[in-house]
């Protein structure tokens, strides 16, 4: 395929467009598209509607290279994107007696039989291949037709990532639709903001022939991205070069090439130290912990975190003096650092942060009002707190403080990086 | 107007389909648009193309009675919206005095002089009525034309919101597009699989005038949503016994009615109490603290939870016997009751929630492959333990690991109502 190819994708689903649930699948499916090199030209969240479905599949389409379903291949009445899709392919719909097979087999290991309504999921178009799905009941289909192509993918998430992964990218990069290259790069910053980070960068990327740059800012983070559009102009190593000059540009605000979280960030620092983490936590309740749980492997460096509302909580479980709590309050610089050495005592670990602060709505004072927040560092060089004041709702600024939390760890354990790495072991060999 | 207007909403950015940021405009707009007894038929989200603008709004013009469309009116020349728009209605752009001396006035309170690209913003529509925007200098438009309506929002939601929710509303309750009464109700169950709950409840719901059934699974949960497209055919009464009869069916499995998660069934539960909760996590990570640690006003209730990853941090924080983790390992039934209890011993709570388990990729044995997850429950009328068994990767089992931990304990609570409030108070006046 020559030119870039035009891509839609179509999610489909009523609780999307009730704003019960966010549309996950347009997060993955972009970021999975835009890893391949491809922008999705747009984005259609429609209804179970047999009539909408026709309709705005037959305009995507006709405009479209490659379009991509999620949704309503499942067994109840309101599934209805296989039948709605090969009407408006004028293709009828046949029973796959393979889909029930492997139907059954489901259940089989399930221990359960197949419930009579399962079987409207064994029909498909004509003319459409079937996609194995190893998670659940819904098969994934693709059709050729045309010159294009179109994938139809199960709802659940579960299901739909590792069709698409493992089943459809391949294909794609078979298809000529994806390129076997990235040919584009992330630079992820934190602490600064999309104008000045704009205003650090803009003059290494002015004019430059077939680039092309997007800001993302998300959550007390912004990335960028740069994308040839033209490899021969711009090659990989050309853009490998762009992006070292602006990480030099960025300075302590550049976080890492690429997609990683501020927890994995520090979990490679802290790996690469050979030493372990300890969280305590009021207002975030449970979010830094979780930041870092969900790496896999992180058992390594992690050893656990207290979650103490309670001042009781806070003096039984992490040793915080209880004159100190009646003296300064739980919101304080003195708190923070004592809730961040005692999770390093408690749980035995090197390094300690720690959360305490007012997330709203209610709480706070006149001296240190909603969103006021202290944060606590304990580690082998040194003990810090900082204050930090956040303007959201309560999901906002348990959010904010997390984030500002693992930031500032994160600059912390690069600023004092010689320092630690003595601490961590006595004989460094500056010659290696 | 006489029949349920079609409403379409067009999402316009960039970012939103590189998969970086999520659609939180939908998430809004639907929920918003969904409690006045509406559901948008189609959210397109596109990139700033002015031909793709002017495509995508044309027909969405064409198929709806109202049209909402969010971003592309900031100053910047990838803001197209007002152009592509006018282009597409075959309306002049004119410029308006009025948007530049309201432009004016506010950067004057800023104290700095509006930049000449802002003038940009002072063109609208020739048919096409200004809409104030106190929250910043992207000016709301509405516009009335053939017997319909579109109303274009700026892209950031704090300026979007209020413009929505202060303007936009009133004039469509106005215009007769909102209904003044909501005609809808959502059944939230948890524990049981779409189909299965189809088949409980759908001999109640077939065949029934006016009535739409959708369904929505999320993590562990299924959502049944009845509404009703006629008033006069299925009232408002009769929509609530008709769900009443659902609730009926669906026996345990049935957790509220409307959006309440798990965690604030608990909350209300143990409110009525008058009781208090701690939890002790493993694998899960900070994912069951934080799902009550967002409730506001938890503290009543919420005494705070351990996140245990090692061994040794289940021992000091939760006071679990090292002779017990040796002889049945920490993930067992066991250690799952004794961090329970542990949790209430140590955060000084009436009850206790735990989970402890192999989340993935790797750990597991043999007899206890990656998956298997011990649950732990202490309440003042007993102890319990309970084994599940996940199939999914580290994310998919931790977010289930935490569902199940919370609807078990929904559950058991529940069914111990009557012996809890015993418990928690020794008289009882059964003539209340």
């Amino acid at each position: 395929m020559s030119s870039t190819p035009r891509v839609e994708t179509i999610t489909i689903g009523d609780e999307l467009l009730l704003g019960i649930r966010e549309n996950a699948h347009l997060t993955y499916l972009g970021s999975q598209l835009a890893h391949h090199g491809l922008e999705p030209a747009a984005n259609l969240v429609i209804r179970d509607d047999p009539e909408d479905i026709r309709l705005f599949f037959a305009e995507s389409w006709r405009r479209s290279d490659l379009v991509i379903t999620t949704g309503g291949l499942g067994p109840t009445t309101d599934d209805i994107t296989r039948e709605s899709i090969a009407k408006a392919l004028e293709e009828e719909l046949i029973f796959d007696p393979a889909i029930e097979a492997a139907l059954k087999e489901r259940f089989g290991q399930l221990e359960k039989p197949m419930p009579e309504i399962n079987l409207r999921q064994c029909y498909r178009p004509s003319s459409a291949e079937v996609l194995k799905n190893p998670y659940g009941t819904a098969p994934g289909l693709l059709l050729k037709k045309d010159g294009k192509i179109l994938a139809m993918l199960p709802g659940p998430s579960r299901e739909m990532h590792p069709m698409f992964e493992e089943v459809i990218v391949p294909r794609l990069q078979k298809e000529g639709i994806f390129p076997e290259i990235d040919c584009y790069l992330q630079i992820r910053t934190a602490g600064i903001g999309e104008s000045a980070l704009a205003e650090k960068i803009e003059h290494l990327l002015d004019g430059k022939e077939a680039l092309v740059v997007g800001y993302c800012a998300h959550a007390g983070m912004v990335d960028v991205r740069l994308s040839s559009l033209d490899g021969d102009v711009l090659t990989e190593q050309g853009l490998h070069d762009l992006a070292d000059a602006c990480r030099e540009a960025i300075g302590e605000d550049f976080v890492c090439f690429g997609e990683r979280t501020l927890a994995e960030v520090i979990f490679r620092d802290l790996r690469s130290l050979n030493k372990t983490l300890a969280v305590a936590e009021s207002c975030t309740g449970g979010l830094l912990s979780s930041s870092f749980t969900e790496i896999a492997g992180i058992s390594k460096v992690f050893h656990g975190g207290a979650v103490c509302y309670h001042n009781d909580a806070k003096v039984q479980m992490l040793d915080v003096p209880e004159s100190m709590l009646e003296q300064h309050g739980a919101v304080s610089e003195e708190v923070a650092i004592a809730m961040a050495t005692g999770a390093c005592e408690c749980y035995g670990a090197d390094y300690g942060l720690s959360v305490t602060g007012f997330a709203g709505p209610t709480g706070g004072t006149q001296v240190l009002p909603v969103g006021s927040i202290f944060l606590g560092y304990s580690s082998p060089v040194g003990v810090w707190a900082k204050k930090i004041q956040l303007r959201g709702d309560r999901a906002s600024n348990r959010r904010r403080a997390a984030t500002s939390a693992l930031d500032w760890m994160r600059r912390k354990l690069r600023k004092y990086k010689l320092e630690e790495v003595f601490a961590a072991s006595e004989t460094v060999d500056f010659n290696v």
